[in-house]
This record gives structure tokens, C-alpha cells and sequence, in this order.
């Protein structure tokens, strides 16, 4: 819940307006209600809208009339709808919200920053990225607590609004994440190296294991059941998450062709001793990460995007 | 149980010898009580054996006497001694336990029907791999239930003898696996795609999140935790179970890095598409795998040895 006596320029009771409500959206949606804000969404489905309103929330399949109330009620725009839908939703928000400020949930952050800039929109937004999802998707799968614990990017790019950052970072709090500082390219590599990249890794492995036939199937067990897991994943999904951070995951796979390719010579000598003391180092780092609080750090002072997006690196988070 | 009316030929009476009482073989020696076999363990550290004789179980430090007594009566011997020390056991089998049946449950097969064959053993031994385990290892991590519906491979390679087949499939069914056969050869190729190269996988995916530095592993979620679960295994471990498999491990992780370059030059130019759908279609495979019995196949009779390799190659089992 907001809390008024938590960071001290946080605007708690700005409203929220939704655009979008998939998984993410209406989970934003839901978790703004439940926080205590005045909420509303949109979504160009007649019954995804139908299925909102019927579950008691304020929800329309009218774009502009959602953006005219959010520019009247100085909303807190989110964008949540999927990436070649984005373009769109900023002509809208250009023309019918020109004084809300505006933040999204897609899962790459420098495509949309750019798609914000070439609509002039870049002094009133701060990209986001809540780290959650289920296997499901579309607005029956969301939850008010699906941002519960789980780490929230909000971007800290140069030129950032420091009021707006807060506004955004009030948002995520509210829906119960911690929030990690990150410029734009810094968060795109980083997911590349940790969610997409899991995800050609996966497919690979289910690959390898198939091309055994029944005979391997049969005699898999948990390290690979788990190890494919996520190659589980509707393939459109997929592509749109990998195909949308390419550059970036393109460096990271490169990376790891460099590991495998290394590691290949090293077997092919009799030896695994380099690959697996590393790799299970570079776990151990995994499951000691702790999140420590930002500290000392205040938006909109001397060199605080500086600050925040060193902190970020640390693994640090916003908290209130 | 064993089961009077189960495998015509089958002799479930059986003692049963364990040679190495780590968590595979003290998990094999409880499983063989409870089935109501007379079974007895060697361990060669003294602290092992007292844990082993504390919990109530039979084991002695002695190895020539463990095995005196597999020869006079007529007992099942199981290797389970890690691969290095598989040479010094044999070794003792052919001198003081001549006449009895072996088996094992190395991870690796061929190597160990190499081993056998060059102490002369090989009309005699029956190769296992019960495919179980923990994260944790020894005779106190073991439990009679470990194999539950596990899958134990039993290898049906050129010339294994019919009645030993069945004493080491029938101790398999006992401790309440299910037999998978398969020759020795065709098992390594296959555990190296599901077994094997998974931890390559892992070790190599934990590399690339660590390299992201504490940005990347402060958003990893569950794509990364389950990617690289495996490599939190002891490097060790891996590495006797890698370097071990060298030659069919480098076969699939040569396989894999074709399509990994493959992909690379697909998402280069702008795609996920072919490698998401084959790999989502390989894992829908695996999850829809079936364990089917096997029917119509007696060993001893004509092409037995044939007839199971093909089916379990259809992924079918050997049940009671």
C-alpha cells in the first residue's frame, strides 16, 4: 500500500491508466486497485473489456476516451500492450494525453525507448520492466499479486524526470516489487543473458534429446526435464522476446558459442575441470545475490542517475 | 516385492552382494532387504561400514570375505564403486567369486563392459544403470525407495546370458524400477544427450548470467534458476561423469553447437522462428513420452537380444 510517509516527493495517489490487459496489464491493474489507487484500462478486445468490467474493474475498448480522462486526471499512463502494438498506442498518447507521464511493461526497454523518442514523447517517460509472468497469458491469468517480491526495472536513462521516475517506481512498489535502476541497453543485456538466452538454450537441449529418439526420452530425468523446461513456451512468445532483443542476445550467444567451443576442445583432450569449476562458481554468485537497499541516493540530486544505475549493477533495489 | 508368480524364470531368492555402499549402493542393499532378499554390503572406509551396520544392515570392511561368501552362496554381485575403482573389484570378482553373476550401476556402460571383458567376465556380466540420484551423496543419503519408479537401464549386449539378464532386471523390479534395455554403446550415446550435455548446458548458461554481473543475476527469474540448476552439482561429479562419457558426450555437444550456429545465423538475420518451433515440438515429445511394457519378448528365446534393444528403442519397459 502507499504509504505517505515513505519517500517524500512520491505522488501515492496519482491514478493509473492501463493500456493493455494481458497478463501484465491486468495485473497491474488489479494490483493498482488493490493498493488503494483510482484505475482504469483499456484493451481493443470487446471481451477481454467485457471479462475486466465483469470482474468489477473500470475497463473500455475507447483508447481515446481512457487517454482524455488520463490527461484530465494527470494519470500515470502504462503501456502494456505487445511490442508492434506500441507504435500505436504513442500516437494516441501523443495526441489525446500530451501532459500525462508515461511508463510501460514491454520486456525490452531500448526498442521502446526508441519508439518514445521518435514521438517526442522522451521528457515524460520512464521505461519499466516487471520480472514476473506464469505460463498463461490474457487477462484471466493476472493477478494482484503477481508483482509480489519480484524485481521491477525502471529505467534511469539520461534526461530521465526525476518526479516521473518516482511516480514509477511508486507504481512498482505498490504492486508489492522491489525496483532495480538500470539504463536501457544495461537491462536489455542483462535479460539477454538470463532470459532469453535460457530460452535457445532450452530449445537446443530438447533438440539433442529428441534427435535420441524414445530410448533418450525415456531415460531422461530431472536434469533435463528441467533444463528444457521454459522450450515449453509458445514459440511465438519466444520469438517475439529473442527477436526483440537481438543485438543483444546475439552478444551474449556469441559468448557462449566461445564457452561451448572451448569446452568442446577441452573434452576432446579428456578434460571438463575448466568449464565446471566456472560454471559452478558463476552459480554459487546466483544463489548468494542478496538485495540490499539503495541507500543515500535521491532522485533528482547531483548525479543521480549515476548513482542509481551503479547501485543497479550492484544488485541493488528501491524499497520503500 | 518379489513376486512368486511374476517372470516365469526369474529367481527372486537370490542374495544379493553390494560392492561400494555410497548413496547408489546403500540405496541398492536397503532396497534388497525390504524386497526380502539376504543382502550384504562391502565398503572399504570403516566409518561408512558402522553407519551401514548401525542402521541395522549387514557390511564389513572385507572384501574377500564379502565375496567368499557371493560365491558359496550363489549371490548377485553389484558394483557400485565409483568408475576409478572399478579395475581393483574386478579384479577381486575373478579371483574370489568366480562363478557368481555381476552387475554394476556405473553411469557409463561401455566402459565398464570394456573393464569386464578384460578381466575375462563378460559371459557372466549383466551391466545396470538405475537412472536416480540426489544432490546428495553417501550411505546416509540413501534410501530403499530411491529407484521407485525410476528407470534402471539393463544391458542386452552381444552374448548376455539370458539367466543373468533376468537376476539383474528381476533386482531391479525389486528395489520398484522399471527395466529399460539397451546395449552399452546405444545407453552412453543416449545419456549423454539427457544426462550429459544438460550440465554442459547449465554450466554454460551460468557462465553468461555471471558475466552480466550482479545486474543480470539480481533479474534472473525462473528461466535461469531451472537453465542452471545442475551446475550448482559438484564440479567433480560432473566432471567423472563428462570426461567419463568423452566420446558420445562430444558427439551431442557437436550436434548442438550445429544448431546453436545455426541459430546464431538465423537471429542475425532477424529469426527465432525455426529453432522455437523444433524445439518446442522436440519438448512436447518429451513430455508425452509413454512407458509401455514390453510384451512378447522371452529371454533365451531366438533374436531376444534383438527384440529388446529395438524395444527400448520405442521407449517400452520391462515390468512385472
Amino acid at each position: 500500500m502507499c504509504q505517505p510517509d515513505s519517500v517524500p516527493t512520491s505522488d501515492c495517489t496519482t491514478p493509473i491508466c492501463v493500456l493493455g490487459l494481458g497478463l501484465i496489464g491486468g495485473s497491474v491493474l488489479r494490483a493498482a486497485v488493490a493498493a488503494g489507487r483510482r484505475a482504469w484500462g483499456y484493451n481493443r478486445s470487446p471481451r477481454v473489456v467485457d471479462d475486466a468490467v465483469g470482474d468489477g474493474f473500470d475497463a473500455s475498448t475507447d483508447l481515446v476516451a481512457a487517454l482524455r480522462r488520463a490527461e484530465s486526471e494527470r494519470a500515470l499512463v502504462v503501456v502494456a500492450v505487445p511490442m508492434p502494438a506500441v507504435d500505436t498506442v504513442l500516437s494516441a498518447i501523443a495526441e489525446h494525453a500530451p501532459n500525462t507521464t508515461v511508463t510501460d511493461v514491454v520486456s525490452i526497454k531500448a526498442e521502446v525507448a526508441a519508439a518514445v523518442a521518435a514521438h517526442g514523447l522522451s521528457g515524460r517517460f520512464v521505461g519499466g520492466h516487471p520480472m514476473a509472468g506464469t505460463a498463461e497469458s490474457g487477462w484471466s491469468a493476472g493477478t494482484a499479486d503477481l508483482f509480489r517480491d519480484a524485481v521491477w526495472v525502471v529505467a534511469v536513462d539520461d534526461g530521465t524526470n526525476p518526479d516521473a521516475w518516482l511516480q514509477v517506481a511508486d507504481l512498482a512498489l505498490d504492486c508489492g516489487a522491489v525496483v532495480v535502476p538500470a539504463e536501457s541497453r544495461e537491462h536489455d543485456a542483462a535479460v539477454a543473458r538470463i532470459s532469453h538466452l535460457p530460452h535457445i538454450l532450452a530449445e537446443a537441449l530438447a533438440l539433442s534429446g529428441a534427435a535420441g529418439g524414445d530410448l533418450a526420452l525415456g531415460l531422461a530425468a530431472g536434469s533435463f526435464r528441467d533444463g528444457t523446461r521454459v522450450a515449453g513456451t509458445a514459440p511465438a512468445l519466444v520469438d517475439a522476446m529473442c527477436e526483440g532483443n537481438g543485438p543483444a542476445l546475439l552478444t551474449a550467444l556469441d559468448e557462449t558459442l566461445d564457452v561451448l567451443n572451448a569446452a568442446r576442445e577441452q573434452l576432446a583432450a579428456g578434460s571438463t575441470r575448466e568449464l565446471t569449476r566456472a560454471g559452478h562458481e558463476a552459480r554459487r554468485r546466483y544463489e548468494q545475490r542478496q538485495r540490499h537497499p539503495i541507500e543515500g541516493v535521491v532522485p533528482g540530486d547531483d548525479g543521480w542517475l549515476t548513482k542509481m544505475r551503479d547501485a543497479g549493477r550492484r544488485g541493488e533495489v528501491w524499497t520503500r
